[in-house]
Parts: structure tokens; sequence; C-alpha cells
């Protein structure tokens, strides 16, 4: 009974990411959910991005969260559209709360649009929103046990970054053997190691997905 | 629709909390429901409780996950009876979860009984497990932010723990600030600051904890 419900739900997510992808497909927008548990970076994330793409690329964001518009203002600050879309309590964002801001954006002056999810590492790797690009973040605080307690985020995301890397030298993380584990799961992940805090490694991170923004023209 | 649908879950959830709750009391049992996000050191932390709560109080661990059994295994390292819930996919315990356990569990052998819920910052604290006490950890690499972004569980929780805090030179994170924002969400929170790596004020939460079990026989 709980199952069918939760297929219905599901199948009309579906739908709804369809008709958001016909609609980025229509004014040739990449569309990036970036995904990860609370406070591993996701905003610090959106705010390097941002700048690193910067020349050439039009960029606009989507700011998920359960509530509070913080995370959009940062973003405005810098000058760059956000919309912010309260959930009101749910965990995740849905394809519809991601349609309902793509029909108040203007598109056709969007290269890249990122859309942060809610911060969780469980359910919004269940939701399609119509991307391009799942895109997760793994903060080296949280552990390097997580993909086995977490797995479908891992396997379901396209990328994983790994942030934080400037506190390893303080914590007890393993790299090689998150690593290890994360491509047995997800052997065509992309994976990157960075630093918001510090810079390092985000270069490699923006030059390869401007390269797929541009590819995807 | 949807707003019905949930309500259900909820009322349903409240019933089978208060039949924990009964059974709970009839066998002495103060339980302990224990949320925090990834990677925040919900384990960690139930390892270093154990230890320091360990003379005279006999104590119980029920591990919820997504997937997997590491962090029950753990647990049973230690000496300390612990059962596995796996979720399979659903990003919270519910009270039939732990109703289930606590069916299976030698009660009348347990003072403190320590649920660590599934990790996540959104919907384990909308539901009641029918505990005695609501745990948070923050973790100090999540950031000062978080208490406006996720509401609910600063808000209902009875004590707030901030972990990692030999973290905190190497990061940004701002303690003042963060415990002004949860006092005026959460009056009557618990605060205590913690390092599970370096052992650092440890021993009053645990101190606190013995307290609170010993009062509640």
């Amino acid at each position: 009974m709980e199952i069918e419900v939760l297929e219905g739900i599901f199948d009309a997510n579906e739908i709804i990411a369809g008709e958001n992808r016909e609609i980025l497909d229509r004014h040739g927008v990449f569309m990036v959910n970036l995904m990860a548990s609370p406070g591993a970076g996701k905003t610090s994330l959106i705010l390097k991005t941002l700048e690193g793409v910067g020349g050439g690329l039009s960029c606009a964001v989507i700011e998920g969260d359960i509530a509070g518009k913080v995370d959009s203002e940062r973003i405005a600050e810098q000058g760059v559209p956000a919309i912010q879309i309260n959930t009101g309590g749910s965990c995740h964002l849905e394809a519809k709360q991601v349609n309902t801001a793509l029909k108040r954006m203007e598109l056709e002056q969007v290269d890249l649009l990122i859309v942060e999810n809610v911060g969780n590492l469980v359910c919004p790797a269940e939701f399609k929103l119509g991307e391009d690009l799942k895109v997760m973040i793994l903060s080296v605080a949280e552990g390097h046990d997580k993909p086995l307690k977490y797995p479908l985020m891992f396997s379901e995301s396209h990328v994983l970054i790994i942030n934080k890397i400037d506190l390893i030298p303080h914590t007890d993380f393993d790299m090689e053997s998150l690593k290890e584990t994360v491509r047995k799961m997800n052997p065509a992940v992309e994976i990157f190691e960075v630093s918001c805090r510090t810079g390092e490694g985000l270069s490699a991170w923006t030059g390869w997905l401007k390269g797929r923004v541009e590819t995807s023209k």
C-alpha cells in the first residue's frame, strides 16, 4: 500500500522531469543537480564554480531549502540570478518545484543552471529533476565510510566532489579507501578533490564542467 | 491529497510511538533518539557514551541505516548488544521499526537504550519513536548557519551536541553565533561541546546523561 503511494509520486515526478528536460533543451540550458549532506559545502562550491566558469558562460541558480533564503542572497550578491525554493519541510526537491522556477526564469539568457538541492544524502537521489548532471559533494569531515551507508546517492551521481581536503591532516580520512569503494559502486563516476576554503583543486572541476556545458550546445 | 497521506503516516507513527513508550516504561528503559547529518559523528559519540556511562548502567543500541551493518558491528565489538535496522531506502526511522527491534531485545537487562537514527537533518525530527530524549549532533565542519536551514531538528531536540570542536581552528565556525541562534529557537536546549576524537568535553555529556537516566528510575 505504502509502496503504491510512493510509486505514484515517482511516476508523476518522472513526467514533470521530462517536461523540465524539454524546457531546458529548447533554451539550450545545461542543468546541474547539486546534492550533499548539510554543511558539505554546496553553496560555497556554487560560488566558486560561478567564479571559475565565469568568462563566456551565463549562469543562474535555483536554491532549494526547507526554510530561509540566506543561500540565494549569497548568490545574488555575486550578481547571478537566483531563485529560492522553500520546500516547507520536505527533505528533497521534486521536479514540479523546479518546473515552477524554470517558468519564472529568463532561460534564453542562461547557459548553465545550478540547482542546489536540500541538504540530505538520501532522498534527493531518488527524484529526477530533468538535469544533465547529478553532482554530489562529500566533505572530508563526513568520513570515508559514507558510500556503503548511502549507496543510492553514490551510485546515481555522475560526479563526486570531495570537499574540504584542507582538513585531511586533522582527520582520519582515507582518500584511497573512499575512491576504491565508490568506483566499485559506480565505475563511471568523475571524482574531483577540492577545498572551497583554500581554492585547491577547483580549476580542474570548473574547467571540466565548462567543457561539458560547451560540448552540450 | 498529499497532506492527507502524510497525516495518516504521522498518526499511525504516533500510536506506535506510544506503544513503544509503554514497553520502555514497563522495563524501566531510558531511550535516546540520536539524530544528525551523515558523518557528524553519531556512531563515534555512541561508542564514547557507552564508555563514559559504563559503570553501573547497562546499555544497548539500535542502529538505523539505509543499508549496511558496519555501525552495529562496531558497537557489538565493545560487547554491547546492538540491533541493526536497515530502512531499505527510507531516510528516517519510524516507530514501527523500533517497535520490532524492542520486541527482540532483552529489555529487563537494559537501563539505557541509544537509537542511532538515519543520517539526515530533516525527516528524523518529524517521527517520534517513543524516546525520553531527542539528542542531535552538529559537527563543527557543517558550519554555524545550519539552525535556520533545518529549523525543526534544532527546535525539537532536547540536547544539542556540537562535535569535532578540535576542528574549530581550521574552520570559520562561530560558536557564539550558533548558540545564540539555537537558544532563540529552543531556549530549553542543553548544549554540550565535545570532540569524540580528542575526548574533550565528553565527561560533561556522559555525566549529565547518567544523571538523567538515574533520576528517571
